[in-house]
């Protein structure tokens, strides 16, 4: 993995593709499927995200207050769903799925190795979480997989229907 | 335009694609573009989003506290970079770029006529606001237009890059 400078975190997230949050608890790591989330500000690269109290994973991020946004390509999208279906309440899904752990440079929960990106984050606010179960997230550490070209990203439109992305097309833009 | 219920808000936002936002004040309605948003909640359908304070419609949200979140696909990209390489302040951009304004049903923004989705919306929560610019709102009237078969939405990568929507793919999923 190469490292990502957090400036360009925003180019990852911002077109809204369906990523995995890997979360540690008491040892344990877990994984899920999210598409819950946005871009907060630029630097310090904040996010916001949305884990349902439903999910296994919501009382380690509450608890714990780290976690990994992981950015899985088209190739991914089989396992994507089967990490979507089940709760690590009941199974190790690295384990279950075939999904390689990686340690994380400045968090706990592991990377994820056959995703092109990986983002270490840290829970800074949880003032939304008791009324929204919405989590403000500073990502403090940033990877890219080099050997992964162009990767195709998967969106989701729900009841299992997703969205890979298309031709990317360039007009002169002065948003960032 | 057609009617959507609201329980189906999210299958439109939830891939992220790019966005119109507009807002009115005085009288007088703008239209900014955006990519920073996130569903929080399916029923009510609650969206979260960041409204830099550099844009002129953030006055226009924070104080009249209504909004539409219009969807455009990829016929739209160019008027959509245009939108967003300008401010409300010097220019009426509905007339510039050749935006309709329709009449919305429950806000005082307009909704945009050449988009295939519109979603009318009231902000519900400012307690983000000062730290984030975050705005809660809650879609409050969805429209979709029948006659935009199957849209290809566009999806913000930085920097003019836009990255539009490729093949759909269908896996067994529980997942709403």
């Amino acid at each position: 993995m190469r490292e990502l400078p957090l400036s360009k975190v925003y180019q990852l997230l911002e077109p809204g593709p369906v990523v995995l949050l890997t979360t540690a608890r008491g040892g344990r790591a877990n994984v899920m499927a999210m598409s819950w989330h946005m871009m907060v500000e630029f630097e310090p690269s904040q996010v916001a995200c949305v884990v349902s109290g439903n999910n296994y994973s919501f009382a380690a991020l509450r608890s714990a207050g780290e976690c990994v946004i992981a950015v899985p390509a088209r190739k991914l999208a089989a396992k994507l769903v089967q990490v979507g279906n089940c709760s690590g309440r009941d199974i190790d899904k690295f384990a279950a799925f075939g999904l390689t752990k990686l340690p994380a440079a400045r968090v706990a929960p592991p990377l994820v190795g056959e995703c092109f990106a990986n983002l270490e984050c840290r829970v800074t606010d949880r003032g939304f979480v008791n009324k929204y179960n919405l989590f403000i997230l500073e990502v403090v550490k940033a990877w890219v997989d080099p050997a992964q070209k162009n990767p195709k990203t998967i969106h989701h439109r729900g009841y299992g229907t997703f969205v890979v992305d298309g031709p990317t097309i360039k007009l002169k833009s002065r948003m960032r």
